[in-house]
């Protein structure tokens, strides 16, 4: 872990790498493309956990399970749907020493097999709306993998609902972008653009796509989640109806909606620095590392004020560790927390008792402060407060300081040759031109925001009047 | 779910199904052997999980994940391990389109993967012990399913722990099966029996497996958890060594642990009735029920009252629902409600609230209070701790009076026709005897129980003197 990381301007992608192995994130697993989240990374994972489970709890959801296997011929139920997915499925051919009759596929989304289930479990629309939300693992066979980014297998919460009508279907389809975006924003302190997918950009088998979108440190775009209102095509496929309050037979309306372990790779890149990790609070597994500094004479001196200590911030609920190992030095410990991204270090030794204070040190800012003991609870418990402030402030300034408005083609290439970042430009709607510009310059539309000018404009590529401002990007 | 379910008398395995199916606690899936875990019965799982979660996490163990895909050749490492899970796995053998060079096991359990794993983690008796816990769903292809005892996927966790020494390794093994009974009899009141599997019953790999073992309401039996003493065969397998305090290399010990959605299963049958489910209020997903009685006239009056009382039982961390809908009649509410086993169910009506009173019906025993409206949540509160150890009480007298000793081989098979139920008796340790008497009579050696007499005896099928008491049952 003392080694340190590659600098970030140096190869922003092998300083990520870097960090997710030294901070003990995720190891690669033994099957080509696979990740396993080792107990520090799934920490952050389960903290995501706990609090999307509230917000979807709020918001009247229940979490359900459904299997990992789907028939085959489930997936060509809906036309679109395995046209995105049948690529990059992982198939099961033999199970109990034979050879199936009907291979499964492992689920890569689970439309398929919930619809299935939803049509056993809809009859009338006193059945509706069923908000029914799923933690679980997938798996999509991707070519080019990176941990927590894009792995083979990874762990998602996938929510499925189905609604009487269109109206309410798209509502749940909004609210959920919104939960999204306000657990990115509120406990990842991770700013999102939210937006509308393009055609192209569209989930397999949605009428349309939302999702919120990030910038990383270097300034490319992450998809951080999605949200998508499917029309009745799920349910048209798996003949889904109900009796409406008419006594009428009709389609049921869905929604899907998932964020993944993908996240993790997004708090990363957002935060890091080229001493490693930079973890926000309210989602740190140790909101305060506390390095006690004593030699044999003084250790029960320190070890007891530490106690007291830890106990006061427990009872103002900050996440304290100690790191008491006397096998390695205080300096190889701050290095060693740095690297963990850890948002706060409290350093105490017999000086600073007999001083009556001890020193804190901010990740992020690397700001000192020499805080009296009596004070340091409740200093620490406002600190969580004003770090969790102070880094996303610093993601949206980045962020800010990182999107350029373009007129014109030559502009936009200019601009995303020296600058990168998000560029502001205006698309005439059509994907032949998206398609056109990504194979240029390997920018994609991200979104096309809810928040845009009033204004049309000129197409950036063609020219053509009458177009819509639209966000393009470099991806994850 | 007015429909009402089989009697338990008449046919246990179908009241267990019709509860499963009627308290909408899981479905079967499209693929044979599959199951659907519905909300109710996710809801089970999850506070199931809260417990455990915190109680490993108490006893210093750690979450992280590991790839579900398990090169086919790990399998292999370890002779016994193969033996034992080869007939039972699924293969992917096709993904991205693509015939895989290697098949890749769905993992039916992760002790290859993990101690892969293990390999690059450990090097000194410094990484010791490493004490990791995995929540993650498994296959294993079973020709006989049931809905959540059995069935192809589960959901389990598996704990996975590596230690410097034999002695450490045997204590942690025994810990964690304390842990499980524990857990059983404080929550889930149910008790269990705790012994040592013999030969023919332990894990694939193991060089002692312990379980704890519970009784059904048809006196049969059911292995709810296990905990195993792998020894040194994984770290051999696998090549795990680590340098000693003596600065020489040696391979590390093991153990691994695990409890499933079998679990759920085991707490239907543990408690439920022919009026269907009986849930303990520890793990009830609603301990409280409310079924408001009103009319037009009389909706504010009984709803004002009713909200009052949903605060007050907040207050006193009472989970709490309210079963407000008007479509349905209080009587088929009643029933409904009895269905999915919550454990108490306040009737309130405008007379109720005149005599300031409501009315409490306790679901296991039927007995009813009039209990004062100011009353109401404090004898609530209580109830939960008295309706928990009633419940326990119940099914330690019902386990106590369907537990027989036995002398000879006569009585031994006259017992279990005619009363069924825990056989204690004496065996001389043959394997071969061991699957004779299960030939005969079904009943296998659930374990050999910590807690027997001290004394030996004759062995009840070949009359060997010296033989030891062991505890036979037939099994789910």
């Amino acid at each position: 872990m003392s080694k340190g990381v590659t600098k970030q301007s140096e190869d922003f992608s092998k300083w990520y790498t870097d960090v997710v192995r030294q901070a003990k994130l995720a190891d690669y697993g033994p099957v080509k493309g696979t990740m396993v989240i080792r107990p520090y990374g799934y920490a952050i994972w389960e903290n995501f956990q706990g609090i999307l489970n509230q917000m979807f709890k709020d918001t009247g959801h229940v979490n359900a399970y459904f299997p990992m296997f789907i028939p085959e011929h489930f997936l060509k139920k809906e036309a679109e749907h395995v046209e995105g997915f049948a690529p990059e499925v992982a198939v099961v051919t033999h199970a109990g020493g034979k050879e199936l009759e009907e291979p499964l596929i492992v689920r890569p989304t689970s439309e398929t097999i919930i619809w299935h289930m939803y049509k056993k479990w809809i009859s009338s629309y006193r059945d509706l709306p069923l908000l029914i939300n799923q933690w679980a693992n997938v798996v999509r066979w991707e070519m080019r993998t990176r941990l927590f980014l894009r792995t083979t297998e990874f762990l998602w919460q996938e929510g499925h609902t189905a609604h009487a009508t269109a109206e309410e279907a798209e509502e749940e389809t909004l609210r959920m972008l919104e939960v999204y975006k306000r657990f990115a924003e509120d406990y990842m302190a991770m700013p999102v653009i939210t937006g509308q997918k393009t055609e192209s950009e569209k989930f397999a088998g949605a009428v349309n796509t939302y999702s919120i979108e990030a910038m990383m440190r270097d300034t490319k775009a992450l998809q951080a989640g999605t949200s998508h209102y499917l029309g009745q095509n799920f349910a048209k496929a798996f003949e889904v109806t109900f009796q409406n309050k008419d006594n009428k037979e009709e389609l049921v309306y869905a929604t899907s909606w998932g964020v993944s372990t993908r996240l993790v790779g997004g708090l990363i890149m957002c935060h890091g620095d080229d001493k490693g990790l930079i973890l926000p609070p309210r989602v740190a597994p140790h909101q305060v590392v506390i390095i006690p500094i004593f030699r044999n004479d003084t250790k029960d001196l320190v070890m007891g004020k530490v106690a007291e200590l830890v106990g006061e911030l427990k009872a103002v609920s900050v996440r304290v560790h100690v790191d008491d190992d006397e096998k390695a030095s205080p300096g190889f410990k701050f290095n060693e927390w740095e690297m963990c991204g850890v948002p706060m270090r409290v350093e105490i030794g017999p000086k600073d008792i007999e001083k009556g204070q001890a020193v804190v040190v901010i990740r992020h800012s690397g700001v000192k402060h020499f805080v009296a003991l009596t004070e340091l609870a409740t200093f620490l418990a406002g600190q969580v407060v004003t770090v969790q402030d102070e880094l996303f402030q610093r993601a949206l300034d980045f962020r800010e300081a990182n999107t350029h408005t373009v007129e014109n083609w030559e502009e936009f290439k200019e601009t995303l040759e020296t600058k990168g970042g998000f560029i502001k430009a205006f698309w005439n709607g059509s994907a032949e031109v998206e398609a056109k510009i990504k194979e240029e310059t390997k920018a994609t539309i991200r979104c096309i925001p809810f928040d845009r000018p009033g204004v049309i404009g000129k197409c950036v590529y063609t020219g053509d009047e009458g177009s819509q401002q639209v966000l393009f990007a470099r991806a994850y």
